[in-house]
């Protein structure tokens, strides 16, 4: 898809298109087509991250809690989306063992009450040991950091979801 | 449900129960947990409606993409959700012959047309004749208006809601 596709839809066709590029938020590509148009990928990735950067605190910490736990009961229930079965699984966290599955339950469960929203991180640049330990690591920092990593992940989510879109290279982003 | 249940919810709880009341935007109610404990109804509506107020007008707009035309394509996709089915179907907006549902479509494609967003308006104050009235006249009137006049449905649509969720007596809104 290029950029005149893009800009010829319609705002019904564009939060189709682009709804879950930010995970279960799709009131954000609905906000991001008063921008248009745009004049490429990177233009259309300034806008959702700008569009994150000007909510409030609670805003941010919102968008975090419409993500599902990694390795989480809605693997096993089967109601991720489409976007994060793929990138779930192709890290190895939707075919985990009992003891592996429990360990993150517990990690995920820390850390949801330390910090008020589930840990996010861009699954398709990790594979399951290195999640468990990125749990374990982040479970340690300070709230505020925190939830500025959290947001990077969000960012880094939504950069490779636009790229697919539009077929980009990803080694590009 | 009282109000010391919901302030007792974890986010996960809370977006399940609280994720609709602005349609399709779990973000929003996603954000408000973070302004937990409430005090009653009228604390907890205070709060989402001060997040759609404090949007910018981008993500103001982006909320209204977010609903469904009325008696439109996804009533016969049945893809509305379960709050929107309810309401639309109370109106009579349904069981529209193929007339009314034509000059429906029509007006409401002028709408979107004019001023990128769809018509919104709580369906339970309404029934199939003012729909349809009520479109045409507000096709007519100035954008900026337009935006307010949608954004106030959105909040009347999300009051309704909250008062079913915590069985109070819509009366009283």
């Amino acid at each position: 898809m290029d950029i005149e596709k893009v800009n010829s839809m319609d705002f019904g066709e564009f939060v189709d298109v682009f709804g879950n590029v930010i995970e279960r938020c799709p009131l954000i590509a609905a906000a991001v087509w008063s921008q248009r148009p745009f004049s490429d990928l990177e233009d259309l990735k300034k806008h959702f991250f700008a569009f994150i950067d000007a909510l409030p605190q609670s805003g941010q910490e919102g968008i975090l809690r419409c993500h599902p736990d990694l390795a989480g009961s809605e693997v096993r229930r089967g109601t991720l989306t489409a976007e994060s079965q793929r990138e779930q699984s192709g890290a190895g966290l939707t075919t985990l063992g009992a003891d592996e599955r429990l360990r993150l339950a517990e990690l995920n469960a820390q850390y949801r009450a330390r910090f008020g929203f589930p840990f996010v991180l861009a699954a398709r640049f990790s594979d399951r040991a290195a999640v468990s330990r990125e749990l374990a690591r982040r479970l340690l920092c300070p709230s505020s950091q925190e939830l500025r990593t959290a947001l990077g992940e969000v960012k880094k989510i939504g950069s490779l979801r636009l790229a697919d879109l539009l077929r980009a290279d990803p080694a590009k982003l």
